[in-house]
């Protein structure tokens, strides 16, 4: 019993956290009850029952399955669905016709072999990457629409109604879902894309203001746990792709919004998420340094500190405004002398490499340290693409 | 029209191309259209019809939706649509009665408030990460039912025979696709992903192979694109975490088949999967040395270039013995003396980087050559993570 009860107290705290993280998911939540709700009065109200009758049912259907969390996916699967259950109703009524005219025996060959050509082909269409990723669920309901129409033509007779009352109380449903999604506090992906490509490159920023003083050892252990977490935040920029990805495909179904214009040139994120990853993935083989066991020598860490230092500040600071900068979508102007002030560090760093500071010290100590300063000017060539990529 | 005869010529080559990548899709595509033929003899014979009626219509549903590319996926949608329908269907019926007892003015609030909330609650649940792995679709078709039975419930007199119907059409339509999904030709997510965790390590294991010889220039410019693509392969490994982990959760459905029991330990995959991405980041790393302006002179990375080479080629055959001994599921003792080599070649690197060859080299000249060094120490590192991983 104890058991279950821990089980559930752990339950609550992973609910609670889950609404504080996000509160946006509580309201989602009561947004699709109140959907649901606001169709079923298709089912309370007698005239509206009479009128519908039992295909009341699509409508609660259509709600349960497009509300989606953000408006674009709601808008792409509700476009999808009643743009393929138009043609495919369409469609499925002309086949009928076409059947019909085979007789009796002929009319279910026929109706059979059109359904089971569409169903080969248009799950065939599914794997086309770009379809995939936009009008995946349009064709599954042209699927079914088009089974569902040709098959009930055979059993009922009037097919057409059918296909009426299933099309209308779809966008019953659809027009429900848009209205109470778009207008009730809603979650734009467009948005959400521009604050999570920002985020990420500040996250990097993060890194790189914390990354010189752990390296060099400069804090004290006190803080140690929050730095920690600092230099481990960049870990989620590595694999977002996948999650800028569908956002994107959302966030081109959205109309124009608050600060985004209808034809906003989403894909663009794409290209400046990519150099954030570029950098990210410099930023991975840095903390490979960070705890590997082979550490150069204390003196002469302290040698190449104070430029080491002036290329992470200095980065750090040019991709926290390149940050701010997609934040509020003005000209990365600011960003410019950071990159400016990093390069020269670097170029001085590599003169103080050249001179003769280090005869007499093995080459094996000064290695490491090597190691991060070049993977630092790699950091600084990925953040001035990052740059540039903002600029566009 | 010339533009437009070019697209459909397009449109053909990537079908065409789609194909031959991987046939199982094409066999996929009937695959389907045979399922959605069978079902609908529930139309076309008239003693079938007759007892199912128009509720033959989920049965059609049924098929269309949960028919997925692998058996995991499809036994995971189906299971999930069974349960999830035979539970809310239960409770549906519950609250029906229990509405039904406060007259006809309480019925319809009582029955729109479970709705609202059972809806709310259940759309709140689907945000927890581990719910949304595997348990995402019941939960919509949760709702769904709940909601339509109970509200059917207030229009119709046959609650029962409502929710009997729709339960054993789907159970009809489900079991018509896990049976064709299973029997002809099968795609098993489990083994996919043995094949796509193996193949991966594989790729890292082709670039080593092909990067000493690029690095250091050996082999001639005539093959140079084929060795190109060599080294860009291992791309698609920085990425693949999203589709091991989609992978996985399809193959816990999967019941034993071929070389795999029914528990097979999949989640090892991932710890494998994660290793080998941590390695793939590096040799990211490696790849910005290669294609960096700032290049070490040639005599220093000939010095270098027998340990180098004795490394990268020795992990490379790590990784390849690595790579087939998952494939075949046998112990990867052979891996081990190859990690050894690397090993050792490591640390005569270590001694020559030491000794005293080094006397009057610039040092800005041999730091591009010690970041490959000690980029590659810590792949060799990467390589003897994965073993481990491979042997539990």
């Amino acid at each position: 019993l104890k058991r279950l009860v821990g089980k559930v107290m752990d339950t609550a705290c992973t609910a609670k956290k889950l609404g504080q993280d996000d509160p946006r998911r509580v309201v989602h939540s009561l947004k699709v009850g109140a959907a649901l709700t606001l169709v079923s009065l298709l089912y309370y109200l007698k005239p509206l029952y009479d009128g519908f009758g039992t295909s009341a049912i699509w409508a609660l259907m259509t709600v349960v399955v497009i509300f989606e969390y953000s408006v674009g996916a709601t808008l792409g699967k509700g476009l999808n669905r009643g743009l393929a259950t138009l043609l495919a109703g369409a469609l499925g009524v002309g086949v009928h016709y076409v059947a019909s005219l085979f007789g009796n025996i002929g009319e279910p060959i026929v109706i059979g072999s059109f359904v089971f050509l569409q169903a080969a082909i248009s799950t065939f269409i599914r794997f086309f990457p770009r379809i995939k990723a936009r009008f995946d669920y349009g064709f599954l309901i042209f699927i079914l629409t088009f089974s569902m129409v040709s098959l009930s033509g055979f059993r009922e007779n009037s097919i057409i109604e059918f296909a009426h009352k299933r099309l209308s109380t779809i966008l019953v449903g659809g027009f429900t879902c848009v209205v109470i999604c778009t207008c009730i506090c809603p979650v734009w992906a467009g948005e959400d894309l521009h604050n999570l490509v920002a985020l990420n490159i500040e996250k990097l920023g993060d890194f790189l203001e914390g990354f010189g003083n752990e390296y060099f050892r400069l804090s004290e252990d006190e803080d140690c746990n929050s730095e920690k977490s600092v230099l481990q935040a960049y870990k989620s920029v590595l694999t977002s792709k996948n999650t800028e990805e569908a956002l994107v495909n959302f966030a081109r179904w959205e109309p124009g919004h608050g600060k985004f214009r209808f034809r906003h040139p989403w894909k663009q994120y794409l290209i400046i998420g990519s150099a954030t990853r570029e950098c990210a993935y410099r930023i991975e083989a840095l903390t490979g340094c960070l705890n590997s066991e082979i550490q150069a020598q204390v003196e002469i860490k302290s040698k190449m500190q104070e430029e080491c230092m002036k290329m992470t500040s200095e980065c750090s600071k040019a991709l926290k405004e390149l940050a701010s900068a997609v934040k509020q979508m003005t000209k990365p102007s600011s960003a410019e002398p950071h990159i400016e002030n990093s390069k020269n560090a670097t170029n001085r760093l590599k003169s103080l490499i050249k001179s003769d500071l280090w005869k007499g010290t093995e080459l094996l100590a000064v290695i490491p340290a090597a190691t991060v300063a070049s993977l630092l000017i790699d950091i600084v060539i990925c953040t001035e693409k990052i740059s540039n990529s903002v600029h566009e």
